[in-house]
């Protein structure tokens, strides 16, 4: 293959459009969220025509989600060039032509909810994380959290709802009710200790949340009469969401009385409308949403881009109304796609997606893949930069580490207090596993912001078991990159670390670095504001003085998050030429 | 134009070979420098069947002239993956799959000459410049040279002679003669503070070589005997050499008592035997050797990678042995080749080269690609950067600011003391004349080593003019490059400022450059011993800091010098992605 080849593979890759379900609104137009076109904008799409067309001119960084037939779209969009500066913007759907900027100071918008009347957000600075509300295109700060970590998932013309670490146990999350009349701020929690997550609000003002009240295998959803503040299990008339027993949601609402829930476990999501099935997926939905008797949702695998589907639920009839496949040359190199679980030495099970590229062969140079967050995971779920490694030559092998999502609260919380502990323990065990069981070859890693910081730390600290590895956006101290947090990311570490501060020193890449024998590539973003440039430049100077072989790339006017095709561009290329070449290079 | 069509494009043409003649060896065969097959190795070329081989497996850093009909070739090979530690190999020609490494410790050769059985080089260390001597396998500390800016350039059993700046004078250079079996070391000048260069043997054991004791205009060839200390200019029998008047030798040497002598003037050459024109070159010859009856010589121009050429001087025909061509959808898009002088506001004429890109248009984006050295030139001769910069839309225009060679001693020692002064003021002045003169519609900048100095300290002093600029393997900070620097980098340092130290802060971009307001490229190698990366490093913390827009390249295992097909591309891509992308942004 060659490198124009292999060019070629990437371009079409990343200009392969994904489309995300953002709501149904006024005159019969679904939102969505798609990057076709160059970057991540918003769409309307005529659900009769099935004509199509584009709301925002410059990369969108977040999205209220949209009440049904409201006729506005309200958004956040970065104003400093990747440091996640954000304005919000309105833009109503019978002039999508107009945007409309809200008057306001730029912030870091984390969470944005829309009532189609009035906005809420939670937005950070480096003094503190408050709820904003955008009302006759202003915004105005209402009240400043007590603790940073914290988001509004659901408001109404009364309150705004959210949930966060806000009684100071980095173990725990409670939900938060404020009300704008009286700007009283409630926090309620089923469970002192347990995690509760994204309420919202019902159609007779009733909180629903995600929690782990009950059990720490699955989460919950629990129903939360605000007047009487009983908490109670949300009863469902449908038995087959009971008989799949999700372990998260992805999504959930009330339309016209009805819920609607994505559930999801092991990777693959479930959507039931009242507890009953609606309709087998094969990968993970976004979000659906129940109008005019028609179920309309979205979803993605690790073979498919995205999918819109509308589904009769009169007639029992269902039809696919946007589509995107991958390129048919990345399609044929595809190879199985499995799900596995892989004991560790301290006897966890670790999910695992192993995607095998008939390009690499069996055994192959493997890819180890790790994923950010680290609170997330690798699902059944569209991954751009997943399926470009296995389109460009490598089996890819993606570890779901303690600290993942999916898997429920006991398995997510392992690693806090721990980062870089317990789930380096899980990605070394999984890349032996991926070494012995007659999948790789040799051994590669990678990984972007989480996964990137997991990458330095695994070479230095397994400084034989990778041939190289790419660390994208990547922590690498911690220290520094507190003192450079502005609230919200301060509150961030202090959970994850469960604030204990001498580990930041002890867990930081930066310490460990001269340890790493193999070649190392850095990607890093010039502007990221979650894990900065700063330290990384001093890790290149280190790497310098050791005589370590290393290559960097700075990509310029560039954040942490990756909004554009151009800027995809800018971290593949970089990674796969580098990956290719030491998949070359015999071993010596 | 798609990224991966340019992409394919920059592919083709870095995989476009030259070819270098270095000599005429026993059995009939052309021994040529050539990076066909993806690095600078070199081969052998039977004249008679014309198939060829390649002798050096790893990249040849250099190697020396071949005595005509020898047997065997020398050359030095990086051991350090950039950091020019070079060992030596020889291969006999009989036996060119049998490299034997010199038994030597590494160090940084920068001249090599051999006499079939004897090879001499300069070795550099951090502690000095030496002469060494190569005899049965073995490198052998000859004489440690007074200062360190010193080359050997010819040998014979009973002398290695060379030059260098030798009386302490940066604005002189000396002739040496070391005398090899009584250990004596002799400096010669026919005019104290006048420059004299690259001395050959005569078959007479008389020395010439080119000096500017006549006049600064242009070097005059001057023979000196050894034995009465005489100095006389060197008498031809032809006239045609003296009606040229050749500003600079690119080659001379005396093949059975007649000189043949490749005569530069206006970034062009022409071979003269005994004095009379030979044939006419469009371009740049590299070297010609006279045997049995026929001249074998190469050349290349802007417009031709290579052409090995020989001319039966008997039948007075000749032929093209080996031929390179750039790549046809490259040289659809070469326009006009145009060498124009350039008045500068101090009333100096500076020389430009000038190609007009049928993808740019007219005006057009145009690139003032700055050349390294300084003491070095763009001339009619194949520049890969340059033609890809052409070839992807560029208009280019490369000045030979003040120190270039090419245009006699006065113009060349006119930046020694002062880089950063009047050769930047030629460089502005040129820029403007681009813009002006309706050829440019932006004007971006770019350059490699001297000339990605003078890309970041235009950018620094003219913060306003260029659009952006890529500065590849820069220096960045004097002083810090000083304290890095061996003994022979040390020695040139101090040269070019002519001793004055405090000149080195004043001139260095890390000092100015809070000034720089466009988007700046910095690529550079990790392993580069000249201009060493780790001031760039800082750099790059600075501009991070200072919130300027900027990407980064820090290519692996790499040095100064670009041995590789491979590395090139490593270096071409980032530039040519980011001056496009430059290119296409509108000026706010």
């Amino acid at each position: 293959m060659k490198y124009s080849e292999v060019i070629k593979l990437l371009e079409d890759l990343v200009n392969t459009p994904t489309h995300v379900l953002v709501g149904y609104g006024k005159g019969d137009l679904l939102v969505l969220r798609s990057d076709e076109g160059g970057f991540s904008s918003l769409w309307v799409l005529d659900v009769k025509s099935l004509s199509k067309k584009k709301i925002a001119k410059r990369p969108v960084s977040l999205e209220a989600e949209m009440p049904v037939k409201t006729n506005r779209v309200v958004y956040a969009v970065d104003v400093a060039r990747g440091r996640e500066q954000h304005v919000v913007y309105v833009v109503d759907l019978d002039r999508v032509e107009e945007e409309v900027q809200v008057d306001m100071e730029p912030v870091r918008v984390m969470s944005l909810v829309d009532t189609g009347e009035r906005a809420f957000f939670t937005g950070a600075t480096s003094e503190d994380v408050a709820i904003y509300m955008v009302e006759d295109g202003k915004a105005e700060k209402l009240y400043k959290l007590p603790r940073g970590f914290a988001f509004v998932t659901s408001a109404n013309e009364h309150m705004v709802t959210g949930y966060g670490v806000l009684a100071g146990n980095p173990f725990s999350m409670e939900v938060f009710v404020y009300n704008v009349q009286s700007s009283e701020f409630k926090v309620y929690t089923p469970k002192p200790g347990s995690v509760n997550k994204e309420p919202v609000i019902t159609e007779k003002n009733k909180l629903v949340f995600a929690s782990s009240a009950f059990t720490e295998e699955r989460d919950i959803l629990v129903e939360l009469d605000l007047e009487e503040e009983e908490f109670r299990e949300l009863r469902l008339p449908g038995n087959d969401y009971y008989e799949y027993l999700p372990v998260e949601h992805v999504h959930y609402n009330q339309y016209e009385g009805k819920w609607l829930i994505v559930g999801k476990r092991n990777g693959r999501t479930k959507i039931f409308m009242n507890g009953y099935e609606i309709a087998p997926i094969s990968g993970v939905a976004h979000r659906a949403v129940y109008v005019n008797d028609k179920i309309y949702y979205s979803y993605s695998s690790l073979r498919k881009p995205s999918e819109v589907v509308e589904l009769d639920v009169k007639h029992r009839t269902s039809r696919v109304i946007l589509e995107s496949r991958p390129p048919r040359e990345v399609e044929s190199v595809l190879g199985d796609v499995k799900f596995e679980k892989v004991r560790t030495p301290s006897n966890l099970d670790i999910p695992v997606w192993i995607i095998e590229s008939s390009k690499a062969g069996r055994p192959g140079p493997t890819v180890i893949y790790v994923h950010g967050g680290p609170w997330a995971e690798v699902a059944d779920a569209w991954r751009v930069t997943l399926i470009a490694l296995v389109a460009t030559g490598f089996n890819v092998v993606a570890p779901n580490f303690r600290g993942s999502t999916g898997y429920g609260e006991w398995f997510k919380k392992m690693n806090i207090g721990d980062p870089g502990g317990g789930d380096l323990e899980d990605v070394v065990a999984v890349t032996k596993w991926a070494l012995e069981t007659g999948l790789a070859s040799k051994v590669l890693i990678a990984g972007y912001s989480y996964g990137g910081y997991m990458t330095l730390w695994a070479m230095s600290n397994e400084p034989e078991l990778y041939d190289c590895g790419v660390a994208g956006a990547s922590v690498v101290d911690w220290e520094e990159m507190y003192g450079l947090s502005d609230a919200v990311f301060k509150a961030f570490i202090d959970v994850l670390f469960a604030g204990k501060r001498e580990l930041l020193r002890e867990r930081s890449p930066i310490n460990k670095a001269p340890n790493i024998t193999r070649p190392l590539c850095i990607i890093h973003p010039q502007n990221d504001s979650r894990t900065p440039l700063k330290p990384a430049l001093r890790l290149l100077s280190l790497l310098l003085e050791r005589g370590k072989s290393f290559e960097a790339h700075i990509v310029p006017d560039l954040g942490h998050a990756i909004n554009t095709v151009e800027d995809a561009m800018k971290i593949l290329l970089p990674m796969v030429s580098f990956l290719r070449k030491c998949a070359e290079v015999e071993r010596g």
